[in-house]
């Protein structure tokens, strides 16, 4: 598959995610501001995805400093510190995007205190983003791994939003799994949320399934919960953009009510994500700042009007899954179960 | 509000709701296959107008057999039958078709073992297309006033597809005790589900609501769940396709994630439905057909391509919401509550 994000000395490339399955354009991206529009825009998207990109937007915007001449460190520390707080306020709920730029932004200031030049400044923040970006790959293949024990053979998998190679740096997250698991001979088959409004489900997800020839059919969100309760799912299998202290989840909107049946019909109901997705500084879900995207992705799809013209509409981009809904959280560490402040607080320690 | 559907002298008028709001074409319909079409497209929709559209349809055969030189009562009986047959098949999950289908061909029956002439049978049929359209009317604004206990100023009222003007004889059933809240100044706010895959809440209850200056915003499917776990809806208020003898509700894909929501955060999740709709032949939601549409509906949105080429979709048009999930039921004859099983058969009596 290609990748759906690298760097190359001081560019970023994307397949600009909008555009899928349509077509597959590569963007080349030089600047913060097109990073910051590309996010915003959803060209670049998935909380893991968030993280690395951000990582690189920050080693992009040192680089770029670091190339005037007589740039000095400060001017290469002051341009990675604003090209991060840029970066960071482009969407609210994913954690990962300000997780990866803190992590950045830490190894550069310790390069910085010890004197480090310019060069190795940038050299340090270029390493950290590959190295996020490495972890990513590693962290799915684990949690591709470890999730294998809630598959059985011919599953049938509702899955949500899209958590594949699109918005990691490897094989994805709940869609990794579903990934490994075909792989692994299981005949399954994937129900596959096409989740409005953006449509990432019934666009990138079949995308990347029709791709690994995996069995599957999109599903309208309403008709998810529908399916569940008619006994037409073995197993739900989703990823997550935060996930508080108490195991709350926020993922994309349309995940609460898959949880929510699932609960009802005693269907395993599996979140799939990587640690730097758990955030311990938010106790719970309702600390969650949920963004609201404009109404007029709602009211028209694929840039055509739906709705009359007087219409708005609401665009809430996540929801929160409280945890009492949740079977199990599988990370790159192992799983957590209930009670999940304890299990989560465990994983967080090793 | 323009007739959404009229019958004059064999031809039926009806708005053509799939080119809404764009543009309101009315089409004009003659035979009973272009009636069928027209029900199989969605032109015509929602289960209280079915049964109208299917009345008028076997009267307008009727009439077009009678005014064939030399008609016999035999003939127009058969005309009736086969358009009547052929009508029902249409859609199996809304029960009202086959009941007024049924109702129409019980009174030209009663009128040709009477000895009726073939004029005679033709006119009962059409009287009682009307009256079954007019008595709609009235249950629909009954429905309106009794609903209205449960709606209280500055209520956020949440609903899913459409139940007004366009699918019923009047006022709508639930947007009927949505319009009559308003007109009694109730000062009511409005969620309307989209209603994916053909969009009847974006496209439908939008212009009906735009056009009666009721205050609105639309909602994704995936999206009404939170938003009512996030407190913001006061009231969910929905239609129904078939009540089985138990309580358990046949509607509009999407239907069944509000009733967990709602009862998951102690909402009202209120069905309104005239009595034609309930099925106590039908003992309990599993026994209810739920149809099956074409997947091309999901994959497709207003015509384009959104998933790509080799990706099918589920598509079923309805849910069952178990009793357990509804506060309460109302028709034109008053409110069911739990145990359904007693309460609708106490209205059925009636």
């Amino acid at each position: 598959m290609a990748d759906a994000l690298r760097y190359d000395e001081g560019a970023i490339y994307a397949i600009d995610q909008t555009a899928l399955p349509a077509k597959t354009v590569v963007r080349k991206i030089t600047t913060t501001g097109q990073l910051a529009e590309a996010i915003l825009k959803l060209r670049i998207r998935g909380a893991p995805m968030l993280g690395i990109a951000g990582a690189w937007g920050v080693a992009q915007a040192a680089r770029r400093a670091g190339s005037k001449r007589g740039a000095t460190r400060n001017a290469v520390m002051a341009a990675a510190q604003r090209a991060g707080e840029r970066l960071a306020a482009t969407r609210p709920t994913a954690v990962n995007l300000g997780w990866a730029i803190e992590r950045s932004l830490g190894r550069a200031r310790l390069e910085a205190a010890a004197g480090a030049p310019p060069a190795t400044i940038v050299k340090a923040l270029e390493e950290e983003a590959a190295a996020i970006a490495s972890e990513d790959a590693a962290a799915c293949m684990a949690m591709a791994e470890t999730g294998q024990r809630f598959v059985r053979g011919g599953a049938r998998i509702m899955t949500h939003c899209n958590t594949g190679s699109l918005c990691t740096g490897g094989y994805g997250t709940a869609l990794g799994v579903i990934r490994l698991a075909h792989e692994s001979g299981k005949d399954i088959h994937v129900l596959a949320g096409e989740t409005r409004p953006l449509l990432q489900g019934a666009r990138l997800t079949a995308w990347e399934l029709g791709r690994l020839q995996i069995p599957h059919a999109i599903v309208p969100d309403g008709a998810g919960p529908a399916l569940i309760a008619r006994g037409e799912v073995d197993l739900v299998l989703v990823g997550a953009d935060r996930i508080a202290a108490n195991g709350d989840v926020a993922n994309k909107i349309g995940t609460y009510s898959l949880a929510l049946a699932a609960t009802e019909s005693q269907v395993p109901f599996i979140v799939v994500a990587p640690m730097s997705t758990i955030d311990p500084s938010t106790p719970d879900g309702a600390a969650v700042e949920v963004e609201e995207r404009d109404g007029r992705e709602v009211v028209s799809v694929l840039g055509r009007r739906v709705a009359p013209p007087g219409s708005g509409a609401r665009n809430p981009a996540f929801d929160v899954t409280p945890s009492r809904l949740i079977s199990a959280i599988v990370t790159e560490r192992g799983v957590a179960m209930r009670p999940y402040r304890t299990s989560l607080k465990r994983l967080l320690a090793q």
